[in-house]
């Protein structure tokens, strides 16, 4: 078998084998098959996508590029989820201590944030002495003891998928329906889980912007999770404004917490539940969806929730007592509110650029391995939809001194469209699927 | 500017500026665009083709990748021609010398061979004393001394197309016809040459098995060279089967005198009056074909167009008595007929199959760098449209020793068809542009 013969085959068309794409990436990942030859690969990919079949078997390879989870001796359906990103997605947060006070297993890899968006490792990691660089075997006793864990990747974990992202970065070759798929999937299944709950996010502040392309991401993402025999369903919902109110590490977590205690507002507990009564039915604790909201919204009120939080935080050698008193979570020196100008209706609020503007703050990275400040961000009062009157308060920004706050100041007002005539607020689930 | 950008936005189909190009292949060349960025990038220009301008430039900043040969001292309009190469195809030995007669400075640089067609220079080269590597002033000197020259590339031509080749036969991006005729034209502008004709070659025994294609690679490098400045022409020519009878460096040599002195293969004579009619047209010493057909018979009768060939050997240190005396070139000890089974007519002659054929007799190279044996190959008795009867000659095996004589005679057997309807000799001219 040659490079050269699969690139042809792969440029003229053709569907690659599992024993073809086998050697491909393992040659990829020993060295044995130069960069330029993947690249070429990669790029002819992005004109001839990729069969259902072709694309799991993709996923299925790079899986096994490295070390892998079993997660098999602990009992019950273990479940993972995945947010394609966005803006204010503290989701995880709030779903995996959520969904495994109902007795499901969760064990969730996270990633950090760069760019526009954030990363629910260094959300975590707001809360004093929360590890989330644990082994993968500290990883699995967690699971099995107290339910649930979210952690970063092990180094070892989907070596492929690392070597052929840094590849796709710089040649042009990133927003190709299969290699985002596979590069995704080839994650979870390395992790172990038997379920996996999607979350593809869709809009101004997401990677797709439009709801066909993530309806297509999302199909092939499941289709690639069944070939590998594992249960899936997929969700794709809005990102045209931010999600819930809080944009920014410590601000988040408190948004999270609230909501995990029954509060929080209304679009990131609508989700919650939306994704959740998805990973209990997969998970295997609720028949349907009516049962599983209720099962759901039970354990918001009652506590359960809030404290599967705590004992996650205390497992991972955080303090637990942030959940009772969230005021505890690092909290910036500078508030400034951004108001109104004029009466008016919220149009719209650019996800993007308030991203963008927490990234300014300290928030988010520029560039992998920049520090990130825990305490700063943007917290919205005003979403689409809402009335206000010249003076209220849209956003409060959080801020470690004065020239950031005045930057982001300017910076919220403009992600601000605000008009006369009234807005509704856009529709939080654009799709189910499975 | 970055290499990456230029990748996106050649994918996405856009066309890319004279200065985005030079950004990329100047960046190439110097080792500050990689090879995986440059591998992309032709991948995307394979799906997405380039428009005239882009590949004129394309063409243009790999022209001036290194040195150009600078040949307006040369009185006249220098005129160069390239043949997109085949089987038995000894053009370049009469066209050169013979345009010259007319006095047209005809300065051509040549390649090798490799797999199953045969390079210029080899067959060149069995002429005792011969020179082909010599450096430019020395090709300058003789075009303007003698009139005419057949030379290596030097060694600073266009280093561009060479890492560039070298890269697109690793990664299938080899056939592409804004990359192929980029290719091609940028060493002929490099070369300096005022005008050019083209061969392109198109048949079972050539690159373009396709005369659409082929017509496609035409018109896109008289397009290159109109747009640079050059007066261009090109005729697509027959290469279903071999040219001419001989197939073989010293036997070629042999067939090219006999032409060049007013004998010689109908089919040879026929291509060398065209494509000579079209460089002594667009070289000014004719003003149109009838004139110039005239003017080249002329010649072939009276002793100049041979007499010229012997003042090019000689002026390269050859020992040009082979042109009265041609036995004087090397012969193969073993020579062997091939015969027909039975009686019919030659309805087929697999060219690709006898090109392979005259290679393992040790005519060609399998890779680049192989020896070659200047002796050996086959001469064909019976060409397409023949009329034989059992027992006829077919063809003649000229080998080095039994062994591979009795390898040969099958091979070239098997590439004749023969069959009891009369056949027609196929066009030799597909079709004239410019």
């Amino acid at each position: 078998m040659r490079a050269y013969d699969l690139i042809l085959k792969k440029r003229n068309g053709a569907a690659l084998s599992r024993e073809e794409l086998h050697f491909l990436v393992d040659g990829f990942v020993r060295g044995d098959v130069p960069d330029y030859q993947m690249s070429a690969f990669l790029m002819a990919v992005f004109f001839r996508d990729m069969t259902a079949p072709e694309t799991a078997d993709l996923t299925l390879v790079m899986a096994h590029s490295g070390e892998t989870m079993d997660l098999s001796p602990i009992p019950g359906v273990k479940v993972d989820k995945h947010s394609s990103g966005g803006v204010g997605d503290k989701t995880s947060i709030v779903l995996v201590p959520l969904v495994a006070s109902l007795g499901v297993p969760v064990a969730k890899m996270s990633g950090r944030g760069l760019g526009h968006t954030g990363g629910t490792l260094d959300k975590l990691e707001t809360i004093a002495g929360c590890r989330t660089e644990i082994s993968g075997e500290a990883f699995f006793d967690q699971v099995r003891r107290v339910g649930c864990a979210i952690v970063g990747q092990t180094a070892d974990l989907v070596p492929a998928d690392k070597k052929l992202y840094a590849l796709r970065d710089v040649t042009g070759t990133v927003d190709s329906i299969p290699l985002i798929a596979s590069s995704i999937m080839s994650k979870k299944i390395a992790g172990g889980a038997d379920a996996i709950v999607l979350d593809v996010k869709c809009g101004g502040g997401a990677f797709m912007r439009d709801v066909a392309l993530a309806r297509r991401l999302a199909q092939a993402m499941i289709e690639i999770g069944e070939a590998l025999g594992r249960r899936m369903a997929a969700v794709i919902s809005d990102m045209d404004q931010p999600l819930g109110d809080a944009i920014g590490n410590a601000l988040e977590v408190h948004e999270a917490i609230a909501t995990l205690r029954g509060a929080g507002p209304a679009d990131l507990r609508e989700l919650c539940l939306v994704l959740g009564a998805k990973m209990a039915m997969l998970g295997g604790v609720a028949a349907n969806e009516v049962e599983a909201r209720a099962r759901l919204e039970e354990s918001l009120g009652n506590g359960a929730a809030a404290g599967k939080l705590g004992e996650m935080i205390r497992a991972q050698g955080g303090d637990a007592t942030v959940v009772d008193d969230p005021d505890r979570l690092p909290r910036a020196p500078v508030v400034r509110d951004v108001t109104a100008a004029a009466d008016g209706h919220v149009h719209h609020i650019d996800a993007m650029a308030l991203g963008l503007a927490a990234m300014a703050l300290g928030a988010g990275r520029a560039r992998k391995g920049d520090d990130i400040d825990p305490a700063v961000g943007v917290v919205l009062e005003a979403k689409v939809g809402a009335a206000v009157r010249a003076g209220d308060v849209l956003a409060r920004v959080h801020a470690r001194d004065a020239e950031h706050e005045r930057a982001a100041v300017v910076a919220v007002r403009d992600a601000y469209t605000i008009d006369a005539m009234p807005a509704a607020a856009p529709p939080l689930i654009r799709a189910v699927l499975g």
